[in-house]
């Protein structure tokens, strides 16, 4: 397993940008709020953002890239399907990708997942418990056996998502609903964390438990130097 | 398929006979609730108590059952182990096991899990609500979107169970807990299926929704006509 | 769960029209021959091809349609997107899908897994036995423990899939591989089954035990009529 | 996630000190050869053995074990109840357990599977080609596409066990059967790994591959700081 994943921190940085209530929270964005936690943690972060050439990730960017954090909102239908394509192949061959709160409707969750994914939400500021189910899962580490988030954006279930390969966080809602809110799925040789909390206009990832979990998602998702696989046409039987 | 399948509910049955509010609620038994329900949808049903001889459940009652019921909570430690190796013996058979409510402390839940089965409880009466989360899983038949308890007995996560094989229901409470409320399991050539609600001083079991479920959990959890299974010392290998 | 779910078989059908020696195997086409037999075991069956206008899959059609059966090769390329897309809608929606041996590679399959769908292969008519690995499954009823195929093209692992969300059947090959190939699925309020055996040039489609399998999938993948899912903005919380 | 796991490895050390030919594989028994590879993988490696005192168990010896090796084969029914509730407990408190080969019908692996482990089996010598289904997968780190080994006694499937929470391992077998190899499990707070491979007179334990899916699985199992888990009467509700 690698040591210490390098790590991208992906924002779509267009809300900071536009809503002063937003740059308040987030000055500098959402991706440095991140990262800087992520590189508080020992580990080595870059970010990149959508209106940067290629958005940042280049095929180069991307070789160097163990985990990539994925962030977005309000502009999705703006990442060029080159990128998604690349970053896509890149998963497949085993880069980890955690993907946070409204990018549940990003093209690459969605071509990664094969479903809509789609939710039910309300913006009402309403208080989250997010419980544990796994807890000897490497994503729970350092966790109480819940924790709350006093205002946020509600998702609720039918959350349209395969089932996870691992389900290890459940969110609890004021206003009735609950959500699966920490999925673990492997696809090709690649992992992706599918992260509920977080939002533009709360300081939810200025929150230790959220950040906490990100750390704890990003080792997981790192990369391990398994087979290469070769796939295609074989024509010599290995028995005779 | 079974079309039409075989059923034995099993009840502790203690609780009705000493107490007059349960009696009230349950006059027959909650036994008796529950087979009449399954009764009126068209099924085969045979009913077993604790304190039947062997509980009710001899060799041959089930040989001819298809899928068992089970309502335990006051007396788990009176049920003979021979006849929870009979049990488990069926179930690895074949046979379908669908345990309801506080029967999750059972031993033949317990043995088939493999794990504690504790969880988090409190009695006050708290509103639950039960989303689906596959829509599409033959146990959903007939359901809405959620459907909610009045006045239900909280179970709260970390629920001590292996992670299903298919999780359909999920739990809201009132007082901010989450449940895992709709779990099914494959053992051996056999099915089981948790479903959370249910309790003694509730009318939890005359509520159609839930009567709906534990009928659609008969038919899932029905026997298969699959490949008997040849297991030990194989001497003659297929290939040459 | 229907109880008669109506059937409708696509084949690309090019092979049996330019290769004379896959006519001889199926005179009418692979579609006829699973269509035939699903006929004599009960079930409401029609077919549809690749040549058909709409490729004979118009939203009336799949209306009508409880579960696919699929089959192409050669021009997976040449299934329009629109009707792609078409068929994913149906699939999420509920309708069942079962995706046979080369349509590993089709375009609904990939976007379905998510997934290159790729694998090892070799055309050298190996023996091929296929084990039961969870005999307790739908999918296995009047199976044996294996059943043999005695020429068969080799499909080998890695099967760049999802892990399924249940493993019914798993395949030896004469020339070393293994191969999971009786995979389950789950999308949307739909359900997905991949099953390994089948080619143009032998004559597999007319083996008893494939036929059943492919019966059993039908019934397995029917939909059920679960919750109508509500997506998008839910302003007014449940609790207040 | 603990750095550096600390290991026990567990033998039963019955055949080595009565069959000349299997102490001629493994002069200081099969613990032996696991300790001596993985404490040259820079892990803390202490062993125990059947005929020890409380098997070399003890509460203190389990307490200081983060990941326990389980190797056992004619003596099954000797290890202690008391043992096997004591390892037990741990693992649901968070210990790892990797049960080698014939471990299979331990009381402690059939006690955490809740089914009966069986299986088919045969001693021929047989060529076993072990393939990677995950290959991103922990367990899979610096193993190729398969490994082969060259005389194995066979283990064919149907294996009574759930389906794994993750298959990593699959075989195939000279003599025409297949097996699920490389199983993952979470049980409680713990980790259970069962990895098909080893004979005491075949020399398995000193092959290369073989040794690193062992020390491999050690990391993977290794006990997470995750939360404490408070089970029972929550009297008071976490909203009012």
């Amino acid at each position: 397993m690698t040591n210490s994943p390098r790590v991208t921190v992906w924002n779509e940085y267009r809300h900071e940008k536009t809503h002063a209530e937003v740059a308040q929270i987030y000055p500098d964005g959402i991706h440095e709020a991140i990262a800087t936690h992520l590189r508080g943690a020992g580990l080595a972060v870059r970010t990149a953002t959508l209106d940067e050439p290629e958005h940042g990730l280049t095929a180069d960017v991307l070789a160097q890239t163990d985990v990539l954090i994925w962030w977005a909102h309000m502009a999705h239908g703006e990442v060029a399907d080159a990128v998604v394509e690349r970053v896509y192949g890149r998963v497949l061959d085993g880069m980890g990708l955690i993907v946070l709160h409204s990018g549940h409707f990003s093209k690459i969750f969605k071509k990664l997942m094969g479903t809509t994914c789609n939710l039910k939400w309300r913006e009402a500021g309403e208080k989250e418990r997010i419980w544990v189910v796994e807890p000897g899962h490497p994503i729970a580490e350092g966790l109480g056996e819940y924790f709350e988030i006093p205002h946020a954006e509600m998702y609720g279930e039918r959350f349209d998502v395969p089932a996870p390969d691992a389900l290890v966080l459940l969110s609890w809602f004021e206003g009735g609903e609950v959500f699966r809110s920490g999925c673990c799925y492997r696809r090709g040789s690649g992992k992706v964390f599918y992260f509920r909390p977080g939002h533009e206009t709360y300081p939810i990832f200025h929150q230790p438990e959220v950040l906490r979990v990100i750390a704890n998602g990003v080792r997981w998702a790192a990369p391990v130097a398994g087979p290469s696989v070769r796939f295609g046409h074989r024509p010599d039987p290995l028995e005779s």
